[in-house]
């Protein structure tokens, strides 16, 4: 007997026909004697007809108000998946978060979990003193200190899957969504994409960041930090084809498993390659080269709200100016510009150039720590390829380039060769 | 001024602009200094919408779970309906059932509410220690005492108006309908039918009771026992057309006010020609004239949940048997013939008949307390036009008849002139 949270998002939850085939892999589970909690998101379309609704009568949201309206869809969906467990036989029984309750800051539209008490869905997970059955919960929505519903931000069905498991205590929570698992990259760019049994929760966390969508990555965060073992697997696999979880092979999956880098017995020095072309590039001309520059360029950024990503600057020439690039999201573009312009103003002879033709491409592996020479062989096979790098950044982990949009597919595939990914 | 609790329902809030339209009639109140309290029905055809959803969800639905899902029309109209009073520059909140909150029984579907804790609200109604705001509530709910969302019943918006006016002591409560008031039949089949300005509850109720659809009669009921006055008037009309409450004239309305008969000036003896043709027919014949014989047939159909409206029995004839006339819902007549089967297997000789060709019409009228011959105008002047009655019913203040469906419309015009009911 294990204890197991299950998420299935919008897609997975679309209609009646899916909502049914939810049900029937929660009750694979159930029927293998586990204590099950399900969370789930609000049927897909659903949170945007809401949105739009709320749109088209008042231009300007309070968010209070409009966080009450979103959260009916999880309010829906968790309700039906009840029903249509209790349809198949199986006692359960939906939890809006106020019941449970899942305590979240006041910022409405992105709060943060604070507190959840599980108590009483412990209970009766357990069947203590109370009818067993499987919890369904609404994901995406808490309460917040003033006892108005608050909505966690966009994407963020994941993370109540997570606290929830947290806060459990459960074995595993596993994350049922639109694709198979993490794969080394996207199986629409590279053929030989594989998927990987294991990655670590650094490596995924990187891979959340650096555009791989699997998974969002606040949601990674709290699982490595309440070390919750994530499963990412496909919701659009039949019940049947998926074994249930036996408790004695928790770390054993048929999709991804993401946990701790201890548990993982063969490490890739690269475990896979993301790319991003969500970014725009800036670049600032014969700057002065004296201190407090950066700090002026890019204080008007962050005064806007705009967050940058990577920064380059080089060391300065012999007249006395340098050359600073950084990327800012596609469509922060246009209003990191508008911020620019002020500080530039007082900069006589800078020139401002942008370019959103651009893509990032990282390489993404834990093993890189312990292994040299990692990104001389990115380099080497970006050149081999003609493909010029404009700007590079580095983490622990991870080694980002910066390069022309035209060239991403051909550089994510040679990348995919060159650390030995491509599948056999 | 004053304190007031305004109800819209589902076709007033049907879509953006309509929300718009409701926001404009409470500002108006707003802008004149009084205290509101709106009260809101879900978007017309969200309600049938979820419940269509739960259907293909599951066959049979766990009340609780439906409550839950059903529960949402009324949570997303209130948030909008805040958010364009504030797009209107008028401070305001919604509301949920389990925020304020409004307590009910545990009966999931058709919940009674049992107290409403109406301090919060009413602080800043007042704007006491807070800042002073409209209070947008989700009609139709309530929680449970198993701390789960109830509903109240289809239609039952009305009730949680009348309800919330009851607790804030308002001193009116104005239900925006898609009619402009109660008339004195209905409109679409006398021309000359009225509007009426002032109409006693007693006399409202039994037109709910008797096919009028303008309020539900339990809302009526409830206004009733708590004194509450009610205005039914139109949502369609312009906000300009409807002139703010004048707080020294609660009693003056466009609309129809129910209230105490004490608070009706000049009473018509017959204020209302009611029908229905909802209702069947059905007719034991040669019963044997024995006791217990009705509680035999009338056991087995309340044994099935099946309501019965008029009886008629006459005496016996020499012969010892009697006939049984009585009428049930029109969608209830198959599953009445159906319980009756195995009670009437035991007594031979006894015939059934069923006709679903009747419609019931009704006068009604707090003067017919103390007028004679009120009940002889409406016998003749339906014999004078050849209808033949049935079987008839009376009360304190209405009286009842069955006839032929196909002479509805000619017998409700007939009957409005001979009350002198026809407008001038």
């Amino acid at each position: 007997m294990a204890r197991l949270v299950m998420k299935f998002g919008g897609t997975s939850v679309g209609d009646p026909a899916r909502i049914a085939r939810v049900a029937r892999h929660i009750k694979r589970e159930w029927d293998a004697g586990h204590e099950v909690c399900a969370v789930i998101s609000a049927m897909a379309g659903e949170t945007n007809r809401l949105i739009e609704l709320t749109s088209e009568v008042a231009a300007l949201h309070d968010a209070r108000e409009y966080d009450s309206v979103i959260a009916t869809g999880e309010q829906v969906s968790s309700g039906l998946v009840a029903l249509a467990l209790q349809a198949l036989g199986v006692p359960s029984r939906s939890w809006l978060a106020w019941q449970i309750p899942i305590h979240t800051t006041g910022v409405h539209g992105a709060a943060r979990i604070t507190d959840i008490d599980p108590k009483e869905i412990e209970l009766r997970l357990r069947g203590e003193g109370r009818e067993r059955q499987v919890a369904v919960i609404a994901g995406f929505q808490g309460i917040g200190p003033d006892n108005r519903l608050t909505t966690l931000g966009r994407g963020a069905g994941d993370l109540t899957a997570v606290a929830m498991a947290a806060a459990l205590k459960a074995d595993r929570c596993d994350i049922y969504t639109d694709v198979t698992g993490v794969f080394t990259t996207d199986p629409r760019i590279v053929e030989k994409a594989r998927k990987l049994d294991r990655i670590s929760y650094e490596e995924m966390l990187e891979m959340s960041s650096l555009g791989a969508k699997v998974l969002q990555s606040r949601s990674v965060e709290l699982a490595l930090v309440h070390g919750v073992r994530l499963q990412v697997l496909s919701s659009f696999l039949e019940p049947e084809e998926i074994p249930a979880l036996d408790a004695k092979k928790i770390f054993v999956v048929p999709g991804t498993l993401v946990c701790d880098e201890d548990e993982i017995v063969e490490q890739l020095v690269v475990s896979g390659i993301a790319y991003s072309r969500d970014e725009a590039k800036v670049t600032v001309r014969h700057v002065p080269d004296r201190p407090g520059v950066a700090a002026e360029i890019f204080g008007c950024l962050s005064d806007a709200n705009i967050n940058v990503d990577m920064i380059v600057q080089n060391v300065s020439e012999a007249n006395k100016t340098t050359d600073i690039t950084f990327t800012v999201g596609k469509s922060d573009l246009k209003r990191a510009l508008e911020a620019l312009t002020p500080a530039l103003a007082k900069m006589p002879g800078v020139a401002l150039n942008s370019d959103d033709g651009v893509a990032k491409i990282s390489i993404i592996g834990i093993g890189m720590r312990s292994h040299t020479g990692i990104a001389r062989t990115m380099f080497e096979t970006l050149g081999e390829k003609g493909i010029n790098i404009d700007v590079i950044s580095t983490s622990e982990i991870k080694v980002s380039v910066l390069i022309d949009a035209e060239y991403t597919e051909l550089a994510v595939r040679a990348l995919h060769a060159a650390y030995g990914l491509d599948k056999t």
